[in-house]
């Protein structure tokens, strides 16, 4: 007999909510690395139920029928059932779920980027009364540990700044349209194909998703959490394959960004695309990789990257959960969350963000407009760093980076651009990451 | 009145071992810092009593000359000492030291890679038995959070593969030789005038320092610790300028990596230069920096990078680790390591493990030595990946990439080539990340 199978493990007798992709990785983990988790961390972890929509539903992971239900109360209020995992998605039904579950005294684990971006300090204060663990790892960046290390090894870092690249689709589809030189309808339609983009990809391209990350990210690294609403969200969908070939000229790459940073009178908090430097660590982060940069007083300039999604790194994230989750349970110390959603912060508006901005702009032939471009600039206080000309057979366009200036005030000047009479069309608007 | 100053916070007081680069940093960070991490901890953080060498030595931080003590039992038997952090260097006094504070019942936090590489299974489990806890974030790559993430994130993982570059100083020297073009000895003499290298600069340019961190990573990865002269090393003392040209022609750069792989048969743990794909996230890791990348079964590639080393970098993980354990105390949760130092691996012996190798070889003119070094290779079942024949005035060069082979047979065949009258001398061996 093997020596190992004598010991009596204590069980931590596991609810999910949901078996999709996430839900299947979860599964999967727990099953097939089984023996291995219990040699790791001395507990035994045991799906006990799961709640499906179709019990008859043919799924492409193998799970007992026994453990299956349509019926939720069936794990959120089952006694034996020591943790629950939330896999469904969505607001609702997921919230009254997890509520439910916090309410009978279950430490909760989740993957849901919109719930926890919109109600997450609800559902935290909810964990805190009634003294159990709200974990959501998985939320952010599928597989990276970022949130663990915002909390535990970078307690006593005095937070500047998290940005990156934080959503899969749009990233593909932006390094595809570099690398190939396609359109992004082109590149959007393959991504679809290839299951990277939703049928509807409005969360992703529209930038909702990685708004919903910021959103998270900036509740643990300020210890503050924002309005949803507050954070600015400009998505990919009007980036086009001569700007991204123009950034490439002046040596940028176009990445969809997502950036929360401290500034004495608020919290910068916005979604946008940007040039970012060719050798920059963010430009080498390619395809459906997410990569995540920590900025700290003490610590500097830290970056995390990996898979930002797909099943088993997701399921990862979830599990490492489950188990930190396990510990403070057999400790009986759940329900000590960090501070993350206490303060509600004062997001700053988008007209008070400082940025560099690279602009392309048809222009009449003949020296006049360009003139005026250099003028409205000059009379702003705005510094031009770049500026090309661009004689086509119909057209002459400018392309210009500026210094870096509050958006307000860039705004004002690009109406009086757009007045310009020399100034036949404004055709992109593109922030800089860094001047 | 502020009102935050009304609130009575629970005061943690440190005793610290050293005040040099580290200590200072830590010292500034607990200071300079204080209310902030009141703010983010709830704890007051006092440092209590420095251990320095000498008391009147002028010093660049700022500190009340009534903390300084040359007398160590001031520091780990002060009654009033919570946690004691260790940031002396070395082997002893340190583990005497930090076992004296054990033994009162302190945590220790430690930034000492040489002695919890050597001593860490010793000192966990005096920690353990004591029920106080001993952190070491600092020990591995300065403020880049990695042993914490192992340890509780990544709790649930299957951890296959810990690798990267975790010696600045080599990097630095690696990278300037690269750019420049420059020699070993050139750069070394450049780096020890900038406090970049030691003025003995062996357990940096050896390998050692990287060795120690290896088996530390490894130790939290595998739940197993390794025997420090297991480990194999190789310093970068003779790669050549150009070595590292005909690399960046095949598409290449060298770096001194560290490597610790599971395998069936054992761990393979390693530090050695080797060629890697200037594509691959490590090419990309440059100067002083580090950068580790964790291989899970479920979550794929992770990759971590920020400063390895520095004050105020290293100063944040070890104030990172005097939060989690000062948290520890006032729950009265200390003392629950993880299983990292119970088990002791059998690391494989380094002919037992597989590399691809570049080789550079100095023959005779004409085919002969071309055509042995093919049969030698072929009869021993290695497959020559790229072939280049060097003619200059002088001397006839063959470059050569081989597939991956198991080194015990790659050294014989070796061997046979040195053997060889055709081949006048083997100028370089180095082996390659991936094939």
């Amino acid at each position: 007999v093997d020596r190992e199978e004598k010991i009596v493990l204590q069980e931590i007798k596991i609810g999910l909510l949901g078996l999709g992709t996430v839900g299947s990785g979860v599964y999967r983990i727990l099953t097939e690395r089984q023996k291995f988790l219990a040699q790791k961390t001395g507990l035994n972890f045991i799906p006990k139920r799961i709640l499906v929509r179709d019990l008859g539903r043919k799924r492409a992971v193998a799970v007992d029928p026994g453990l299956l239900t349509t019926d939720p109360t069936q794990v959120v209020a089952h006694p034996e059932i020591d943790l629950v995992v939330e896999v469904l998605g969505g607001v609702e039904p997921a919230r009254s779920l997890i509520a439910a579950a916090l309410q009978a005294k279950k430490s909760v684990i989740t993957a849901n980027k919109e719930l926890i971006a919109t109600h997450g300090a609800q559902l935290y204060q909810l964990a805190r009364e009634q003294g159990v663990d709200l974990f959501f790892e998985a939320s952010v960046a599928g597989g990276i540990p970022i949130l663990g290390p915002l909390q535990h090894s970078l307690a006593g870092e005095d937070i500047e700044a998290v940005y990156g690249i934080v959503n899969g689709t749009t990233n593909y589809i932006l390094t595809a349209m570099t690398e190939q030189a396609r359109s992004y309808a082109d590149v959007l339609a393959e991504a679809q194909a290839l299951g990277y983009a939703e049928a509807d990809p409005t969360a992703d391209v529209a930038g909702h998703d990685a708004a919903r990350k910021l959103a998270i990210l900036a509740a643990l690294a300020f210890d503050q959490y924002v309005d949803l609403d507050d954070v600015y969200c400009e998505g990919i969908e009007k980036i086009k394959p001569a700007d991204i070939a123009f950034a490439s000229q002046l040596g940028y790459v176009v990445k969809l960004v997502a950036i929360a940073r401290k500034k004495a009178a608020g919290l910068e908090a916005r979604v946008h695309p940007a040039l970012v430097p060719a050798g920059h660590p963010l430009a080498g982060i390619k395809g459906v990789f997410n990569g995540i940069i920590v900025e700290g007083w003490a610590v500097g300039s830290l970056l995390f990257t990996g898979a930002g999604a797909g099943q088993m790194p997701t399921g990862s994230a979830v599990v490492g959960d489950i188990v930190a989750a396990a510990k403070n349970y057999v400790a009986g110390q759940r329900g000590k969350p960090g501070l993350g959603f206490v303060k509600k912060s004062r997001v700053l508006p988008m007209e008070e963000v400082e940025n560099s901005y690279y602009l392309r702009l048809q222009v009449e032939a003949g020296t006049m407009a360009v003139a005026k471009v250099v003028r409205h600039l000059s009379e702003a206080g705005v510094e031009l760093k770049t500026l090309e000309i661009c004689k086509g057979n119909e057209q002459v366009d400018l392309i210009l980076k500026t210094s870096t200036v509050k958006e307000g005030i860039f705004m004002q000047v690009l109406s009086l651009l757009q007045a310009e009479r020399d100034i036949k069309q404004v055709d992109a608007v593109i922030r800089c990451l860094v001047e």
